[in-house]
């Protein structure tokens, strides 16, 4: 390892946030020789004894997200954590905008000492956005950050994507009635550990309940998965803009945490993940060779366009794709 | 390819069921000389105009699953279809028990001439699972079934794998009350078309239309995804044993069907299917090349136990597993 990684590290885990800002720069840079540095970087910082707790959080525009964040963000600083707060946001890449980039949508909790924001970078690619968003949290982790809240307007796949790398999983609704109610996408009932109705406040706090109590119908219908304990997943109501429920919604976080963490969940659920990162890494790792020859990747692309259209079978189409390498390493 | 796989496939082709059931023993073996026999038979036998309709289907054990696809089955074969039903039974391999094991559960679809029934076969673990399904029902299509129905017990991953490979996805469910509501896996609402509710006759008739009201309700919640047209996803009920609402279920899955093929879904997902069993037989091939090789496999075995335990970065430790191929490709 080079010594400006290892004077980075340092200063990283001494808790500088310039160096934390730079280090996440390198994991989001798709320069080879930035990823040699960031990868390099990021074995360095591995410990397996670090405990903040990774919570996701989805929601579809205009719900409040934002405002739940920093809300829930100057609380949790006031009991002592440190927070950083993380996006997943992969319409950044076709709308040129940006979930996070804009942090006047949580001034307050942005100029606070003990957290950070980090923006979504506006270019980011899907694939791109797992890697970055996982590699930037374990930085916030070695940097000292104890909570990490990692944010998704909820587009494609990318609530799945940050399920598989958070302990719990939030999803923030906004009131709604009637046919209003088709909001949701269908695969967040499978992730979701909390479902927060916000706005329960003023004209909207009836409409609110109503809105609870429609999900928490809904969730009763499910069987509960083996990671939760009785009562996950469970429907509440909260207001940003009051407070009310903020600290019951984040009680249960604590506890279902807690849950998680003493009946070893925590612990399976966490070496799953790092194995499924490990299997994505390898899988990247083998495009990336495969694409490194021109031969290769034609051949590649030229096979999967065949069983894309059903005219080979994927066994034969991967066996002739392999080939090459299966008789590079047999002569090595 | 050799005389006896051509010969083999014009055999299937013809529609010779001995010819079948031994395509599908090749396709499940695991020795490497019928691996490569079955691959070429795939080949072979791939073609891209082939359009029978792919029909998955899940229930938890005593929700009737054999006697609503023996009454189903039997209903499609007198409207002159030719009906194959294929098992994912990831549980078979624990309890050495199959749920099409005995084909006494379907005793009179399995007389049938144009039924075509497959029990699961004992042993066989999840990855294998998917992958000999998928290859058993492109074998049956190419022997001339129209109708393919996998049938899976929802165990694990199953639905999604089953999802995975269909073009129409039904839940079949028991009426059921108050707290025996939580019996259906949470992921399956997202890869769910049609949710039927089953023994809606005699005594169970009204707890089976509260029940299909209750899952109307929490589908209301959520979403319509891009695949379907408007009403679905749908609640029924139906009887195997009485017939009723059989006739009704079977139009609204052909309704479906007929409205993705028309708006371009199917082929759209047919063709994101093929190009992820290409990937899903990538990755097995590159896992099967390194540990083809005991010193790479004990490597990357390491590698994984490090990246699981949080001692390694997935980055770094996939590129080092990786570097032995990048080196034997660069010399070769």
């Amino acid at each position: 390892m080079s010594i400006e990684i290892e004077d980075l590290a340092t200063r990283l885990v001494a808790g500088e946030r310039r160096a934390l800002a730079r280090a996440i720069t390198l994991v989001e840079s798709t320069r080879a020789d930035h990823r040699a540095a960031a990868e390099a970087l990021l074995d360095r910082l591995a410990d397996p004894d670090r405990t903040a707790l990774r919570v996701g959080l989805s929601g579809t525009p205009g719900v409040g997200k934002s405002s739940f964040i920093e809300a829930l963000g100057l609380r949790l600083v006031a009991d002592g954590h440190r927070v950083a707060v993380l996006a997943v946001d992969p319409s950044s890449a076709r709308s040129g905008g940006s979930i996070l980039g804009d942090k006047t949508r949580m001034e307050r909790l942005s100029r606070e000492a003990r957290a950070f924001i980090r923006p979504s970078p506006a270019a980011a690619q899907l694939g791109g956005v797992a890697r970055r968003t996982r590699e930037a949290m374990l930085l916030c982790e070695a940097a000292g950050f104890d909570v990490v809240i990692v944010e998704t307007v909820g587009v494609g796949q990318s609530e799945t994507l940050v399920s598989r790398m958070t302990d719990v999983f939030l999803l923030l609704l906004a009131p709604a009635g009637g046919d209003e109610l088709q909001g949701v996408k269908r695969g967040i009932m499978e992730i979701a550990d909390l479902v927060l109705v916000n706005k329960a406040d003023g004209d909207l706090a009836a409409q609110a309940q109503r809105t609870r109590a429609d999900y928490a119908g809904a969730l009763r219908l499910m069987r509960r998965r083996d990671t939760d304990p009785e009562g996950i997943p469970a429907a509440r109501t909260v207001s940003a803009l009051t407070g009310g429920g903020l600290a019951e919604a984040w009680a249960e976080v604590e506890r279902l945490a807690r849950w998680r963490r003493d009946s070893g969940v925590t612990a399976r659920v966490r070496a799953a993940q790092a194995g499924q990162w490990f299997e994505d890494e390898l899988r990247a790792g083998l495009e990336a060779l495969l694409a490194s020859d021109s031969e290769l990747a034609a051949r590649l692309e030229r096979l999967r366009a065949e069983v894309e259209t059903g005219r080979a079978a994927p066994g034969a189409a991967a066996r002739a794709a392999l080939d090459p390498l299966v008789r590079a390493l047999r002569d090595a």
